[in-house]
């Protein structure tokens, strides 16, 4: 009676097909470990699904830290990266990424999820549906360094290109070998759990190439060499975004064991006192900096944090996490200093967050390591730091300058002026409310922060820090 | 020694329950069922915490695209159809959908959750939880499509009896046999997995009743035939509401297992793929209608993916859904044009998203379905369509005329005019920003687009289009 | 050959580790417990990354309940209680509440997470997660009731306090059994599931005791004894922060059964249809009392009901939860009255909200208390509320008049003038929007909402409620 009513409830889940009757402790083993495969199924799209959310994440960060006038370009293309991503990522790039490898540099099979069969084990569509969601996230944090003055149709053809070409391949490289396929650097023993140089990085030195090749938005640096703050709109929807990303990476980070496991936990608390330790950290150098705590800078260390324990979350002390995060709070803020006085203008601080910090915590999870550290250990990590950053600096810019030179990546002057919502999209973010017509540029001196005339560095002040 | 441990450890979660000592295998096998029943209970209600947090989806999208005068009673209609459904759904609903039911037309047991006892099986509970949200989802639906004009005491009215009675009552014809009754429609073989029809066809043609019985908002189509787009209010916010809508469905989808097992993952992959699709061809056909990309149809061509995915999320292949979702891009961005232009008025595009591109999803379920396809299939996946819409439109139909009858369904001209925000809550929701004194009421031709010079139907853009 | 198989996939789970070869029925028991610790580790650990969420909720919240000058400091104020709270729960809070106890009145081991080590049961991170997260929750609270002229540095220093001292020690006394420590409120019996009081009710009183010292905001109270409503700038920011909210609450409150089990969906239901009750009644109340449903006094009715349901929520049934709930949506509005009405100025109704519905669900989880409820049980519950509030308000208050006393706690008048987010942080919120000068101040009659003129309470209106 008891086996009936039982096996009726099991039949749905695929246990009742493992039973044998009676049940042996064989049976009962197969069992046991299909309910276990059954919580890593749960946990591993759970995980996609708060990292998916991350694309709402920078949305918001990067329309926050940017002006009204280019609010709908942003939504358009943080929607357009994941969903031509997706479709990128379905067709190329995750075959490039994972599938069988002969060479360790990229995969070659698995296009259009053709590993996939209806009565096959879906594992690959779980294990897909969690990369996907990784490949959009390298896409859209060049994004950010590019906002406010790339042309749409060229922002559509880089990002497929980022997330289907030049993320897949050197995924391939660290992360091969987690599916079908096998990397080199893997094979030499480099450390990057959830991604801080694949994912990151990628995103962060793409960033780079992108900013070089545009150029600075219009305005942004005088003749005379002043560096002229440019107001970000929004900073609560800014705010909400550093949040919601921070929830994401709680998908992210953990996540990426693709298991439901122990090991979670720590990874969890390794990511929350990395942020923490981060957003305060940027604040308190802000603060000594600037002479107040600035909000762009906070949050931003808050991300820089989250970076940078990305690479280690799995094989670092709480102790050491809260280190990594730390430091990485004061490096994106020299970052971003240093990359506007080189006048590489970066209006949401990506390059220095995503590349720099994301480098910082690749080679802190050599440094850190639990199970003792060694030259080689951290050798191995600086090879893989380098590797990412000649590869994709590399082929980003020649792609930049492939777009520049056809299909065009930056707006006329007039349309930027304008701004892209209505230049680009034939629309208006904010019809209703009054705009002010110096449409959120800032002159040093003009709406300038107190805390700029303390330190004197007024003229290095990008858009984020004094908003 | 062991054996005291674990057992003080899994008294908590019953297993110890369930325990011999020493172990059997019928003991062993009775707790591993109980573990996964565990892993049910999780994921069927995480999922309804997913698609619970779509009513703030829903808040932002509909709040994003009308006017800031209204936007405290977008708010309040979100919160309160949420609130009162939750009861009514408590009260009544859900008897009526999955009560115990001679007949397949509606059920007859289990209001006020009568169903549940203390020390009875608390599956009821998780059910309850994860379909009462479903129940909330329809009734918001309708929201949209009768914004800014609808008396608030009248919406009150409306959506405890979509969430109460129309809306279960349909359900109970399709998915009654889920739990204690048995429906008609599921009885010939009716493919409707997570509701293309029974949830979102609901709420779209509720939807098109309620917009036809309250008429277009004041200055919406002009005397001489012009039709003028009333433009969005925020779009930051509406594009927060559908990446938020987008990871709800990550609920609404893969949760409709109600079973942890290796199904969702196919799910969660085709939900996410149509989505992807629905957003690129949404997008293109907009550039090709409108000579650019226009945020608001790229927004619902998502959405649209999404909706026409949900009835066969689970049982088409990843590549079916891509065909699905892109199919819906296209349909929406004509459905919204063909409503403006017979001048029913969908301040959002409701009725286009979920009643049109639900019914197409319905009817793809059938011809896409991966077991085979054919004439018998399709045509009861038509006469779900159609028994949707019969029972629906009429039911609505009558409910909105009884309450313009009664309570009243519209505020006058003057309370619309001045905002529903002010007359009806007595607020403003923004009282700090300057507000511009057209209210955002756009004209042809004056905050017109480019994009409608070029194609020429500036007279048939909506609202969403051109914002 | 399957052995080989399995067990490499197993490997990764800890699994494989209880395995014996061959399997028996000793082994099996194993295996089926570890799979159900790694459910209790996800479960526990999603609900903490949901219960962090509620961060952003509480930040928007109180940004939209406060005026466009303060968002910059609202931000930074929300970033930095968790970010310090998270680093003081690590370094001393923890140990203080769970860590082992002689005495019952506080835990003095595991400070700095020191009963981790590697090799040991990752459990305790797992439950520090989702601690951390409630400590940081108390904290918040108080920020709401002290916006728009607390000193960024004393706000720094307080929110480090009550999340490393006042809100453990308290905690201690009722939860420290739930790790190493014990209690002695727990001890007696006191019914305080999720924190109605240990997290809400500190929370509340320590806000008592802030808006008490720091004094009412400029303008909010005239000579003449005039009450003036000061407008919450964002109306649909605050109801977003709300949905959040309820949604961070399906972490907390079902959360803290710490196992994934059946229990939970008891309450997830309760959670639910409490919030609902509590919005649909306050709703009801603010109708009745000024004339139209007001949007402030029913979002902060959904959280009313949300904080009452926290105490009793895995001891009533569903229809004491709908009681639990609705009397708290009457209680809100009536305690924000009140407290205007002796000019304790809480911007955002946090007092009445966490503090009064907080001690209301700790006295109700005795009365509705589903084994039966007598005397003694309501005296333990009444015993531990006033420990509450004794504890809390005097060191909260001790806490607020030394930091008034050295660091300062309030801004200058010019400063809060000008807006906090100048004059503390050097930025401004909305740079590309044009500003009211009256910079959010209404006064009775000017903005005064037709509601308060029925009702003549209008001088009683607090800012939320006719925003």
């Amino acid at each position: 009676m008891r086996w009936i009513f039982w096996t009726a409830i099991l039949m749905m889940t695929g246990v009742a097909d493992v039973l044998a009757e009676p049940p042996t402790a064989e049976s009962n083993l197969t069992a046991i470990e299909l309910v276990q495969t059954h919580a890593n199924f749960l946990w591993t799209l759970i995980a996609a699904a708060l990292v998916f959310f991350m694309q709402a994440g920078f949305s918001m960060v990067e329309a926050g830290f940017t002006r009204s006038k280019n609010a709908i370009n942003i939504m358009m293309k943080n929607l357009m990266d994941f969903s031509m991503g997706s479709i990128a990522f379905w067709a190329i790039g995750f075959g490039l990424m994972f599938g069988a490898s002969g060479t360790g540099w990229f995969g070659t099979s698995g296009f259009f999820l053709s590993d996939f069969s209806p009565d096959g084990d879906p594992w690959v569509l779980a294990f897909w549906m969690f990369q996907v969601v990784f490949a959009a996230t390298a896409a859209t944090i060049v994004s950010g360094a590019m906002a406010e003055r790339t042309k749409f149709v060229g922002y559509l053809l880089y990002s497929a290109v980022v997330s289907g070409l030049i993320y897949p391949i050197f995924g391939s490289w660290a992360w091969g070998g987690l599916f079908k396929g096998s990397g080199w650097l893997e094979g030499l023993g480099f450390i990057d759990f959830a991604g801080s140089t694949v994912v990151h990085s990628v995103g962060g030195w793409a960033a780079l190439a992108g900013a070089i090749v545009l150029g600075p938005r219009l305005g942004k640096y005088g003749r005379d060499g002043a560096i002229r703050p440019i107001l970000g709109h929004n900073m609560p929807l800014a705010a909400l975004g550093v949040f919601i990303l921070w929830l994401g990476w709680f998908g992210f980070n953990p996540g990426s064991t693709t298991t439901a496991d122990k090991s979670i936990a720590m990874i969890f608390v390794n990511t929350n006192l990395a942020a923490a330790a981060g957003a305060i950290l940027a604040m308190a150098t802000s603060w000594i900096k600037f002479g107040k705590p600035e909000v762009g800078m906070s949050l931003n260390g808050a991300l820089a944090g989250l970076v940078a324990i990305t690479a280690g979350c799995a094989n670092v002390s709480p102790n050491s996490a809260i280190i990594i995060g730390a430091f990485a709070g004061v490096i994106v803020v020299m970052a971003v200093l240093f990359f506007d006085r080189i006048k590489i203008d970066d209006p949401v601080g990506a390059i220095s967050v995503h590349g720099v910090c994301g480098a910082w915590g690749t080679l802190a999870a050599g440094i850190f390591n639990m199970g003792g550290t060694s030259l080689e250990i951290i050798g191995v990590q600086a090879l893989g730091i380098a590797a990412c950053f000649v590869w994709t600096f590399t082929t980003a810019f020649i792609m930049f300058k492939g777009i520049a030179a056809t299909v065009g990546l930056r707006v006329s002057p007039e349309e930027e002026l304008e701004g892209l919502d209505f230049s680009e999209h034939g629309g208006k973010a904010y019809p209703d409310f009054e705009i002010l017509s110096h449409g959120g540029i800032g002159f040093s001196g003009g709406t300038g922060s107190s805390a700029t005339e303390k330190s004197g560095v007024s003229s290095l002040v990008p858009s984020e820090e004094i908003s």
